[in-house]
């Protein structure tokens, strides 16, 4: 109580949006293991399967939390000729929806009929464990799931099963339970799991931009004047 | 002479571009160096600047070859936040570059303004080896570059040069010289450069749909009729 709090909303939207794009075409077209390729020798002679991932054309995406990052996420992908957007959350969304034809489903269709599920919602009590052995298990086989949102929407021990067994095909997390995640967790032996250390917001321009909002905030707060960004609670 | 040449044009535009934002984005976002922090222990708590990278927003993206999947790339990548695009070739495409409002200017000008340097030329002597060491030591220092197309584009020996000394921030390559590139080249050294074993068009769909292809050319021609895709020298 009378501890006033300044943030930095909005100003990650670009770099977060950019960085689940990133992390998505990372895990489809499976850059990791392609790399190690060209590293240990395994890249020989064209072959006409080798290396092939999953690409967005033709594709039906699902965005779990269409708020300004999972906009920001669709805007960017819908050039990359996805066929159908779907979406899922509180509520409808339609004037979000409209910019993508996006269309609001339950999580069960949208887990049924995504190629590819992005997780861009925020953490509370309903979203928490969401993405779970039920979710998964209705997934597509050649499915790809990214999560650039907070790791406890995941229920890892079941996104661990649904990768060894195949009922997914890759997943791409930008987050996890805990941060940093050991690095005996199961999750880094999988070749289908490719895992980044929260680096949504990295870029130079956001961390600076980052950076001089919240020293502004301070000031404010310290002259006893509204700050440009403070939580109201 | 008599021997007639079926291919495999355009079905492959869609993939490559896609491949090329993929390399882009995991060069300017650092993936590769940031999933290996994750591995090595190397993620620990938030560090402000902590494996930040050169975001898309506002920044002005180079060209080197609009045809169809320098078209292709600058589609995908428009809705990043791009400011600007240049581009550089045999001659202008006004009619291709309209879309992107995309600036017709010397190799020079690209590579002095561009943030994002991306090859999509044909190789052709006009080509071969135009990225050299002028061409790097005209770049900003904060700038990534990223060849898709063929590589002998690039001289090899100038680019590890100038990624050794900080003249580029970052290159990613999905073509080199040779391929493959052997296991123990030098610019598998860097960790500012992300190499890839020539994946552009691999995906499933895409060569599922060159397989039929090619095999619709193979039988028009044992019919002795007109191949649907035929190289006409």
């Amino acid at each position: 109580r009378g501890i006033r709090v300044g943030y930095t909303p909005d100003v990650l939207t670009d770099a977060t949006a950019e960085l689940s794009v990133a992390l998505l075409l990372s895990a489809c077209r499976r850059l990791p293991e392609a790399m190690e390729q060209v590293k240990n020798g395994g890249w020989t002679t064209w072959k006409p399967l080798w290396m092939c991932g999953y690409g967005l054309s033709d594709s039906t995406v699902g965005i779990i939390g269409l708020g300004r990052i999972g906009q920001a996420i669709a805007r960017r992908l819908k050039p990359f000729g996805v066929k159908k957007f779907l979406y899922t959350g509180s509520r409808p969304r339609p004037e979000s929806a409209a910019e993508f034809g996006a269309e609001f489903v339950s999580l069960t269709r949208l887990a049924e009929e995504s190629d590819f599920v992005v997780v861009s919602c925020a953490l509370t009590p309903a979203t928490q464990g969401m993405c779970n052995k039920d979710f998964f298990s209705k997934m597509k086989k050649t499915s790809v799931f990214v999560n650039t949102s907070r790791g406890a929407v995941v229920n890892q021990e079941d996104l661990y099963e649904a990768l060894v067994h195949r009922q997914i095909a890759v997943a791409g997390l930008d987050v996890t339970t805990p941060e940093p995640l050991p690095t005996d967790h199961p999750l880094l032996s999988l070749k289908n799991c490719v895992i980044l250390p929260h680096i949504g917001s990295a870029t130079y321009a956001t961390r600076s931009t980052m950076a001089v909002l919240a020293a502004n905030n301070l000031l404010a707060g310290l002259r006893g004047e509204p700050m440009p960004q403070e939580l109201l609670l």
